[in-house]
């Protein structure tokens, strides 16, 4: 008989073993990735106490790795909330391990970023990663720690604390990793201009290996709301979520339980759906038998009367800020943008924003620009699976009178406490239909206004042309009735003109 | 001040709310996983004994869930080599557990397909699942089990012990699901066709919720070799792995540790790297400092005179058997196939297959119909983001006389001890430079044969039309000729036409 060996790894090995998935495909993508999800993290976390963020990152070169490779060293370091000294090895040294496990929005969700870059420069370089961070109270803690891939746990090699005379708050990761910068560049200054252009209110500084600068100054300090944790809608429960908040819950009734524990579910939706679903207002969820769990479940899906998730939790970018970011970047002659109302897949409230941009400085490509942003970070990689191609490629755009040889750019951006993207290295939006519909409809929105632009234009050029004539050929014809009557002097005709030619520069 | 919370999360728990990125998208895709999934482990399963795999999959309607998705009982069963008894709990009810952690050509890789399955089964339904298994013993080993998500274990409800009276050997699966079967009826028949099309010593048989049977039977019992687990090669290495093979390692020097552990390094081969490196063959493995052990690994990727792998690790299907399923299931007028030599990419050995159909009934579609396949399974899904579909669009096809509105079908078949896929859910794999390459190459090779058959028949239909006119004109030429000559009757052309008729069909 043929013995099969059975193991088990633990998370830390698995993305150590399947970095494709987690997007450290090659040296260029290790590079792109770690930069990304620390900046993202750094973002988030000046965020959440409503400051305005400001990011620096430095990669340094090191030395020669491969032919093709070089070790780099990486500091990013935020103004954000620092983390508790307790958590920071934890935080940095342990997959599956985070803050970010919550329903909520934020760029991170996986919880898994940072960690995959700190793994990523200790196998390909050996070295321990730095992280200092303050909350801003008396004292600064610094961690020197490598990650235990097969326990995945953190060893901490080192642990020092500063005291923190100037009252300095947030976080310094440094790390050395293996890479390909040269080859990240392109997208790398392209990722950091997007991010640029989807938060105003943040400073992004980038100090690259040949020692150049680029900054992204703030425009603004005003700031969105910070998103809001929020529970979890009656249309995206299953069973195991059930049953998890049956254990944790202190309601004694069913009619407190789901006023507590749901997302809009007030007194009198709750009696209603209670009275649909056939079940007593006054039971205790945790009597409930597994079929009734079951039931409980399917009936939440079936109810009419729950009301929609609302945006509260969510902070959209606004079709203001969006524009000013479309139009600062891109220069367009026209732009149309368009904010949908929050919607819900799986429970999960999420909210589309659509632009587009036509004309003025953006190029002509033969097909459209498409920007993606999610939770206000750029995707940027496998952008033809991502779900707004997808719906961009089934539109019917002539009926728009859009073509595809023109200046066109299209801005999707959608915002979510749960995005949901299709691979760990969050590349592209899987195509769930409310989603897919959400974005054809933002994009329908935006597509009526360039139409209305087009034809308005078509118009005024037919007009412009009709009164260009007209203009050539009064004066002739004026001449001509002057002649014809015996007059010498051929009727004022200026007044006309004049008018005329108003006419046209208004409409222009 | 702000505080955060952390929290650590299992790994069934990180699935269980990332279903996406395990490819549990929506209700239709989740019963086209889950059946995939089961599949893939049952033809494994019997490959790795060398028996022809006879896989029976059956989903029966329960009931409705709600408005477009139903509740469907899951059951399949293989003639694979079982379980050992005391694995079945955890092989089935536990995320990160598995056989597949190996350096070996299989079609699962991750060691999670079957348990999402299972798990998503049970967040859908709130059932437990049945495994019903032998390795062919005395005994049948039956557990009922569900999942313990927040703390990745499985919990066993039930289990009993039959006697095995009738030598039984294979795997029974059976769990209820919420899915969408219409919707991923059209994705779920081609899986079955494309797979049994690689597969073609498989007997698959599927029975639909409306009793319909679809059965793929084998048309050979000749099976390739299983593959072998194999060694990491040296180009692959990272630091992760050189410490976890010196701390597993019994060899007591540098130069027995490398003939050890290491695809394709002997005596010889050993002797000059050491010499390369500057490290004494006797020097004892366990005694190599941190930075000796970086030095070590960037030496191991530096050195030019290591064998590549070579592939007796890998089970490719052969250019005889990729032809005849391409035959069989396409039917066209032309067909060139291609097997590439073993490359390798981060160290993992791997051979590319590539095929072009032309004709016959090959759909004319205005661009090319792509088949692709990864150790013998097909990748139905995301297909605009594969690193073939990147590598066919670069090409410069016109250069090989084909035109995109030529009835063309392409396949591409890769295999490896590790396909690169970008997705948990293996829907489409990575580009990475080194695969690229490979499949550029073998597409390059069938191009030019189609390119030559293209000529070719460019030549012919050249050749026939002028010996249509030839053939046209002779007759007039020879009566005229005979009248010119004052003759009554025309010379004998019959011979002369007969020849080049039959020129002319030898051609085509």
């Amino acid at each position: 008989m043929a013995q099969t060996t059975f193991e088990e790894i633990s998370a830390a090995d698995f993305f150590y073993r399947n970095r494709d998935i987690a997007g450290f495909t090659n040296p260029s993508r290790a590079i792109f990735a770690a930069i990304r999800e620390l900046v993202e993290n750094s973002l988030d976390a000046a965020e959440s106490l409503k400051i305005p963020p400001d990011v620096y990152v430095r990669l340094s070169y090191e030395g020669e790795a491969s032919a093709e490779t070089q070790i780099y060293k990486l500091r990013v370091e935020d103004n954000g909330m620092g983390i508790q000294p307790r958590h920071i090895p934890s935080a940095f040294g342990q997959i599956l391990f985070g803050s970010k496990y919550k329903l909520k929005q934020q760029r991170g969700t996986f919880g898994l970023g940072g960690k995959m870059a700190i793994l990523y420069g200790q196998i390909t370089t050996h070295q321990a990663a730095t992280i200092t961070s303050s909350t801003g109270l008396a004292k600064i803690y610094m961690y020197k720690l490598m990650i235990d891939i097969q326990r995945n746990r953190p060893i901490i090699l080192d642990r020092k604390v500063l005291i923190n005379r100037e009252q300095w708050r947030g976080t310094v990761v440094e790390f050395s990793l293996e890479g390909d910068y040269f080859r990240a560049m392109p997208r790398l200054l392209e990722y950091f201009k997007q991010t640029a252009m989807v938060n105003p209110y943040a400073n992004l500084t980038f100090v690259d290996p040949k020692g150049r600068l680029y900054k992204f100054t703030r425009v603004t300090k005003e700031m969105p709301e910070p998103p809001k944790e929020t529970k979890p809608h009656p249309y995206g429960v299953d069973v195991e979520l059930l049953q998890r908040l049956i254990q944790l819950t202190s309601c004694k009734n069913l009619l407190e339980f789901l006023r507590v524990h749901f997302h809009r579910v007030g007194d009198i939706t709750a009696r209603k759906f209670l009275e649909f679903s056939n079940l007593s207002p006054s039971k205790n969820p945790k009597r409930l038998s597994h079929e009734e769990i079951v039931r409980l479940m399917h009936n939440l899906k079936k109810f009419k009367d729950f009301l929609p998730p609302d945006a509260s939790c969510l902070s959209p970018l606004g079709e203001e800020l969006l524009k000013a970011g479309i139009v600062k970047e891109l220069r367009p002659e026209f732009v149309a943008v368009h904010q949908r109302k929050p919607a819900t897949y799986a429970g999960h409230p999420f909210v589309v924003e659509t632009g587009i941009a036509y004309g003025g400085e953006v190029p002509r490509r033969g097909s459209f620009i498409l920007y993606r942003f999610a939770n206000r970070i750029p995707l940027l990689y496998d952008e033809a699976s991502d779900v707004s191609m997808r719906v961009i490629t089934a539109m019917n755009w002539r009926r728009y009178k859009v073509m595809p040889d023109m200046p066109i750019s299209i801005v999707v951006h959608i915002c979510s406490t749960k995005v949901p993207y299709k691979t760990v290295g969050k590349e592209f939006i899987a195509d769930r239909p409310e989603v897919r519909k959400e974005i054809a409809n933002g994009l329908r929105e935006v597509a009526r206004q360039i139409q209305h632009f087009l034809s308005r234009r078509e118009h005024v050029d037919r007009e412009r042309k009709r009164l260009g004539v007209f203009s050539k050929y009064l004066p002739k014809i004026a001449q001509f009735s002057a002649q014809l009557a015996g007059k010498e002097k051929p009727p004022d005709i200026e007044k006309l003109l004049k008018s005329v030619r108003q006419f046209g520069e208004e409409e222009a």
